[in-house]
C-alpha cells in the first residue's frame, strides 16, 4: 500500500508543525518526507462592482515572508471544525468589513504540495454589504479596490505575486470573458 | 524598523528549516512567526506545439500530501548558487526529457507567505527536442501531454490543483488568447 507507514513529529507549533513521515512509494521503496501540516484556509474575491469589468477588493497586507506588503485577496485559516465557506465569510468581515450575499466556490488547491498539505478553498462573493470591520492583531494592512482588468495586469507586470491571489483573481477574469 | 530582530532555528531539515523569528511590524509591535525556509524553485510550462490551442506537457506525479497523483509542470529545487532560468531548463531535462530552445519568465510568485519564504519562477519553454530522461529518485511521474485548452478546463473542473501549475498554466493561455 503506498502511503504513511510511521510519522515523526519534529516541530510543533503556533500554527503549523513538521512531521518526519516514513513513506511507502508507488514503486515500492521506502523514504522519509518532510511535512508541514496546516489546517488549511479559505480565500475570497470580493466583487464590489459587477459589470464587463468588475470591481474587486484587493487588501495591501505586510508579510514578513516577503520583507514588505504584498496584494492578496482576503484569507485565513479554518477554524477547527469550520467549513470552507464559513471561514471566507468570516474573513471577509473581519478583513474588509463587508458581508456577501452570495459565496460561489471557485476551486481548491494546493499551494505547494513537495512540503506542506496546506490546501485553500477558493471562493468568489458578490452582494457585499458594508458593516464594521475587526482586523485581527498582526495583519497590518489597506483596502485596495481595484479594475479586474487592472489587477490581471498587475499579475503579469509582477506587482500580484501571491499564489492563491493570482490563481483566485485569473479564474475570476477568464469568467468574465466568457460570458 | 520593521522586520527581523532576532532568530531562533526550531528545525533543521534535509530540504525544509523552520525559524521562528521575533518581529517588529510595520506599526511598532512585536511579535514571533513562525517562518518555513526554502531555498526557492523554478518550474516550467513546456509548449510541444503551438498555434491557437498549443501542446503542453504536464506531468502526473505522486504526492504524499496530497494522498496521490497530481499533474504539475516539471519544476523542482534551486541548487545552492544556481540561476533560476538554468534550474528550469535542468529540472525539465530531468523530468521530461526534453531541452529547450527558449525559455521566457512568466513570473515570480510566493506560494504561501503566510508561512514559508518559498518562491516560485515561474517560465514557458518552446523549441523542445527530446534527449534523455534522468529522473530522481522520489518522483513517480508520467507524462502527460495535453492540449491547452484542456488543461484550463481541467483547471475550472478541479482535477488540476497545484498552485504554480495553475498560475502557470493560467497565464500562458491569457497570452495565447490574447494574440
Amino acid at each position: 500500500m503506498t502511503g504513511k507507514i510511521s510519522s515523526r513529529k519534529v516541530y510543533d507549533g503556533r500554527i503549523i508543525s513538521v512531521d518526519v513521515d516514513t513513506v511507502r512509494f508507488p514503486d515500492g521503496s521506502v523514504g522519509e518526507l518532510e511535512m508541514v501540516r496546516h489546517p488549511g484556509a479559505s480565500a475570497v474575491v470580493p466583487v464590489l462592482k459587477g459589470g464587463r469589468d468588475p470591481q474587486v477588493l484587493l487588501i495591501k497586507q505586510y508579510r514578513y515572508a516577503a520583507n514588505g506588503f504584498v496584494y492578496e485577496i482576503p484569507a485565513g485559516r479554518l477554524d477547527p471544525g469550520e467549513s470552507p465557506e464559513k471561514c471566507a465569510a468570516r474573513e471577509l468581515q473581519e478583513e474588509t468589513g463587508y458581508t456577501a450575499k452570495r459565496l460561489r466556490q471557485l476551486t481548491t488547491i494546493y499551494t505547494t504540495p513537495g512540503f506542506t498539505d496546506e490546501r485553500i478553498h477558493l471562493f468568489i462573493a458578490d452582494g457585499l454589504s458594508k458593516g464594521q470591520s475587526e482586523r485581527e492583531r498582526d495583519e497590518f494592512l489597506e483596502l485596495f479596490p481595484v479594475a479586474l482588468s487592472k489587477a490581471v495586469g498587475m499579475i503579469r507586470s509582477g506587482q500580484i505575486v501571491d499564489g492563491k491571489t493570482v490563481i483566485a483573481l485569473l479564474l475570476t477574469f477568464l469568467e468574465h470573458t466568457r460570458q
